[in-house]
């Protein structure tokens, strides 16, 4: 399976360390032996090696900032563009991991659907494309009996794609709720803890959960995202960002908090989905709700179904191995189909 | 997709009302048409009829506690036993559903067996061949490019079997440990309510979550044979009941719990694997342990792995359509691959 990359920042590097750390492993147990033959960055250059890059050095030279410090081989090239790698017809998936654009979703989106014409699987960590274009993808996809793999998108590598969607494919899935964005999480768990909010804050931010400006985590936006992708996959639904009923927790109080506690409940960033629409909206559960133990910067999330009643799945949101495992988890599903045919 | 059923009590029924009642949406969204054409059971009799059952007959004759009253048709036939079944080359899923024994596994596992040999893909509830001897069969399986299923061993629906196996197909799974038996977790609920152990397990019989003869829950039995189907999927350890440390709930007294609760912990009958062992032990948690508000019958795992931390998955252990649909999750799966090929 030979793989184009499209950003090669932490997820990037994350995905590269993990198909080297385990190549021998992934031979043997799974007969996957994956290559990057490609990987475009916005920073940093590009590469293109038909016969397959040597990750120890991408990632050596990914750490200096420049693949000019890639070394030189017969076949190598550094000037080539997203566009033409695709082009190229040598690779089999496109992992887009660029950062996220919710509202054009571009310039992924182009390179998603130029793969797709092209023939390749995708595989994605960015959620634009699939948050705003899910559908056309989709049938752009199953047209040509290629995969739209996003298991990186929403929780990271905790499996709420594949368990969606193949592991309960039996069930039809009502709703879904959950806590979707680490960072929060992380920053209402300190406050019930005592810290105000703008410690809390800068507390995720020293930790690195938290951008310089919260405002796409803060707001709400960073899990409406999620919630488009999890309304376009689970429901077929075609719900825009602007259908959602979003808000963020930057009005809750530490007094709020306090309240809540004295009630026996507690304050998360729920975001939920049913066929009907979708929300983001700070909300009290009662601690007896599986979500309400959920602390940190961990996410987690509740599908409700016809065969099974409640399903939840708590784990990690974010990281560089738990979203590369996201990324494997993709590749490794496309392999299995690819394998039996 | 012909299927044979051994077994046709709660979960069998389950199966055949779910085949009967997403009949049309199994086709229209996976191109799934399965016909169950075979089904033997201990006490009801047999019905063979290559062409298919019908799922409406079979589960009236069902209710009225013989298949003497499903309705004659060309080709049926009522002598067969499940191995001259398996051996008609009709079929090609064996679906085992009779009650589990975790002694002998016996007469389940020679079916198993037989239908490996005759090419035949396996989907089990019956905890036994799985938990007794997993390795022969698993190795069977793959020589002939067969599936060996069984997600609904453990945990009923709850996905853990493809999440270890397949969404998490990347990671290395370190250790498992959860609430797998609901019964245990009922009564367990309800003495910290204030019930005693008496009285709260006299409910859970009223239930029907508990035998007449409890002692397979409260002695922690049937959590074992759970322990020992992951740690031979997991892990491919090759562990014996008599390798596993095993108490249950029976030695917990209502002033055990309190102190527990007086001390901010509770206790759950937590089954754990790990590539070295395995043991199911009443064990005082921490509120913050996840597994700690996993309340009543429902269950709950987590795995700990190398690339995700802990992810825990909490859902149904048991119940006539949660049941059916791990059945239904595993022949999906077939299906899956087999279309792809």
């Amino acid at each position: 399976m030979k793989l184009i990359l499209i950003g090669f920042g932490v997820v990037g590097q994350g995905v590269a360390e993990i198909l080297q750390s385990k190549a021998e492993q992934l031979e043997k147990r799974y007969q996957f032996a994956p290559a990057i033959i490609g990987v475009v960055t916005a920073t940093k250059g590009a590469l293109f090696q038909p016969a397959g890059l040597d990750i120890a050095a991408l990632l050596s030279a990914a750490q200096t900032g420049s693949f000019q410090h890639y070394p030189e081989s017969v076949g190598l090239r550094r000037d080539m563009t997203a566009s033409d790698m695709i082009g190229a017809g040598s690779a089999d998936v496109l992992v887009e991991l660029s950062p996220t654009d919710l509202e054009s979703a571009q310039p992924a989106l182009a390179y998603c659907r130029q793969a797709l014409d092209a023939g390749l699987h995708l595989a994605l960590a960015n959620k634009g494309p699939v948050a705003l274009d899910y559908h056309n993808l989709r049938s752009k996809a199953a047209a040509r009996g290629l995969h739209l793999r996003c298991e990186a998108t929403v929780m990271a590598g905790t499996p709420v794609m594949q368990m969606a969607e193949e592991a309960l494919a039996g069930c039809a899935i009502q709703a879904a709720r959950g806590i979707l964005n680490g960072t929060t999480n992380y920053i209402l768990t300190r406050m019930e803890e005592g810290m105000s909010y703008a410690e809390a804050l800068a507390q995720a931010q020293a930790l690195g959960y938290a951008e310089a400006d919260p405002a796409g985590d803060v707001e709400g936006w960073d899990a409406a995202g999620k919630v488009l992708i999890l309304a376009n996959a689970l429901f077929g639904s075609r719900l825009k960002m602007s259908d959602l009923d979003v808000s963020g927790i930057t009005d809750i109080s530490s007094e709020d908090i306090a309240a809540a506690k004295a009630a026996g409940q507690r304050y998360k960033l729920i975001a939920q989905a049913t066929p009907n629409g979708g929300s983001v909206k700070a909300t009290r559960l009662p601690l007896s709700d599986p979500l309400a133990s959920v602390a940190g910067s961990t996410n987690a999330i509740t599908l409700e179904t016809d065969l099974m009643g409640a399903v939840t799945l708590i784990g990690a949101g974010a990281g560089k191995l738990e979203t590369g495992s996201a990324i494997l988890s993709d590749l490794l599903a496309i392999h299995r189909i690819a394998n039996a045919t």
